[in-house]
């Protein structure tokens, strides 16, 4: 039998960590990556944390030559700081901006303010000599960020967050032949956000399924030897933590194998700082035509896929209840400052009609008091209104879990 | 040749306009839909303005017997209104929310607070004996009211939605076999917006297409002889206007035929009272698995569906603008509220050093004065967020229909 041909595709990922004004050294780094990207010459890169669209611009000026086909996917108050370049046509694109992104007061974790999304690329491999037209869903994204293990508050927006990735490749993917995923997801390998998100798409591990590995002990990504991490975040783990992933998935007459992993180490050649204070992944992948179509290979550990979706759907309940509970103070809070104003204006009008006593407390506070009662009645209004929300996309996505076990339970 | 035996699919879609304390004789119209729906056996029920989880919790028992599958779409502050309830099971749901919808100041439209969204509810066929499993589709819908015809201030918006809901329909259904949609899009059916969700996915309109037709004339769905609907809004239209549809299309290797399109006319038989302020609109649809399959329609009309493109384009472009004008007049508001705050904290000082002269203002008017800029600050930059995400929305679809165009016109 002849041996079809086969496509070897590289891609690059890194999380930039491009912000204005607030990153260290941005515009040295970004010139950096850019430099690099143009030696090296990968198939696919997909970036994250790139949130000045100047820096964009500049990336797609310098890269045009090697890289001719490039999107920029806009979402939310700063963006998605998500963006594809890619020597293969980019034919279509879709952004999906998960429903829960962390709090807008928590102004100094700013997830809110990112829109943070999975963006989609579809591009085709129809002239690159794989036989056939093999479309390849590319997606670029980054969930929410955990800002303490320990005391993880934001692990339910997150597992939602998971929750709609997995849906979203799930339904976009059917008409794909390969599906690669790149990205910062903030989760440790063995976290059941990770687990979840691989059981329900069948996506693999580029790292464990690579079959050389050049880089940081354990494929590490965030290490206490880049000059820019938090030391004492990564005091857990000396060797650092993994949270970069290149995931992939073959989904109909097609195979894909990762021949190489790499991940970059600290400085980059010739320069004393490193593209960003994450490390880069760097993936070699043969995607080969198969004789025969296989099926789709979910289906094979069910039972633990079942596990795996109950125990998401467990701590989606508990950040549930927790949002209930802040959905019903912030609302008792607003009735609170409603009464207080009430109690004012009843107060003011009855002095003005002459029946209560004179000017009971000095005009100042008086005033002092009405303005900070109408800020908490505001400030808990809108608080009360953002809960509302989280507690309905929490809910809806414990049905829909819920839903996803009966089906994996009610197969035969 | 032995002819396949065919599916007859009965649809039901309302626009229910059942808002809690707003909509008048709700849960009397709720009950009288209800009743009716268990009565005349359909197969697939897609309701909107559903705002009430009561009122959908009621109806899932009152109907469980004889749609023992439904699901509630839940998004945005007051929830998305959307539900679906099925004969056949519902395998999995998704929801994607539009990334513009409204201003969150024009209070007395409250299409922001609705989270409006698009539900996707995935089931299959494989009990009904079509011959093999036929997922099917169906996505119960509604877009941006239009409020004001000649002055549409949202059209950039619903423009938006209508590519997004177009691209959400292009990438989920790859995989289906038949895809279903019906809601109400409030758009009339020469409209752009309409055109343009018509020509990029191929969807067909059952209106249209129907052998037989029976109803208001020319299928109108929001017609004066109603009595709940506005009578003023509707002087242009002595008939009424199309604005709730049913469309449809097969995918792979199956036919989709409308065999009868009915609205209802008024008060439902027997009471005194429609069930909504809009009509409902029910089809039979005929589904049959073709001999051999056909590729997609979609490229019989290209250079048609490129002026289309380029329309909604031109649209979301003035929309663009007007949001980058809003966006700067924000920002320069809140930057002038800033400046005040700023002067009269350096007069404050200046008096409390003994610098200035003694109080050049009452105190009570200084401090009111203070509270007023404080006020517009925050204001004007929630406002300036808003406009900065509706730019980068805008944005983000114009560049898509972009790439739309490209490829169109790239194509041989």
């Amino acid at each position: 039998m002849e041996r079809e041909p086969t496509l070897r595709l590289r891609v690059f990922d890194l999380n930039c960590w491009a912000i204005r004004y607030l990153s260290k050294r941005r515009q040295e780094r970004v010139r950096l990556i850019g430099d690099t990207l143009r030696r090296d010459s990968f198939d696919l890169v997909l970036l994250q944390e790139v949130w000045s669209e100047q820096d964009y611009s500049d990336l797609m000026v310098k890269l045009a030559s090697c890289y001719p086909f490039s999107h920029y996917f806009r979402s939310g108050v700063i963006g998605s700081g998500l963006c594809v370049f890619s020597r293969f046509p980019i034919l279509d694109t879709l952004l999906y901006q998960y429903s829960l992104n962390g709090y807008p007061y928590m102004l100094q974790h700013g997830d809110w303010f990112c829109g943070k999304s999975v963006g989609l690329g579809s591009g085709s491999r129809a002239r690159v000599g794989v036989g056939v037209p093999a479309p390849l869903l590319s997606l670029p994204l980054q969930l929410h960020a955990e800002y303490c293990r320990e005391k993880d508050a934001y692990l339910p927006h997150r597992l939602v967050q998971a929750w709609e990735l997995a849906q979203f490749i799930r339904h976009t993917s059917k008409a794909a032949d390969v599906v690669l995923l790149g990205g910062d997801l903030n989760m440790h390998p063995e976290d059941v956000g990770i687990r979840l998100l691989r059981g329900w798409t069948g996506l693999r591990d580029a790292f464990a399924e690579a079959k050389h590995f050049e880089g940081c002990k354990n494929g590490c990504t965030l290490v206490p030897d880049n000059c820019f991490t938090e030391k004492s975040e990564l005091l857990p783990f000396p060797l650092g933590i993994r949270i970069d992933y290149i995931l992939y998935k073959a989904i109909s007459s097609f195979t894909v194998k990762c021949e190489e992993l790499k991940t970059t180490t600290g400085p980059a050649p010739g320069v004393d700082i490193p593209f960003s204070d994450h490390e880069a992944v760097m993936a070699t992948l043969h995607i080969q035509r198969q004789p025969q179509a296989v099926g789709d290979t979910l289906g094979t550990a069910e039972l633990v896929l079942a596990d795996v979706v109950a125990e998401a759907r467990t701590e989606v309940g508990v950040g549930l209840r927790a949002a209930q509970r802040q959905h019903y103070s912030s609302g008792r809070m607003a009735v609170l400052a409603l009464l207080l104003l009430l109690l004012q204006a009843m107060a003011a009008l009855g002095t003005l009609a002459g029946l209560g006593p004179d000017q009971p407390f000095p005009k100042l506070s008086f005033c002092l008091l009405a303005f900070l009662a109408l800020g908490v009645l505001i400030l808990s209004t809108g608080l009360h209104l953002f809960h509302t929300m989280e507690v309905k996309m929490l809910h809806g996505t414990e049905d829909q879990m819920w839903m996803a076990l009966r089906v994996l339970q009610e197969r035969p």
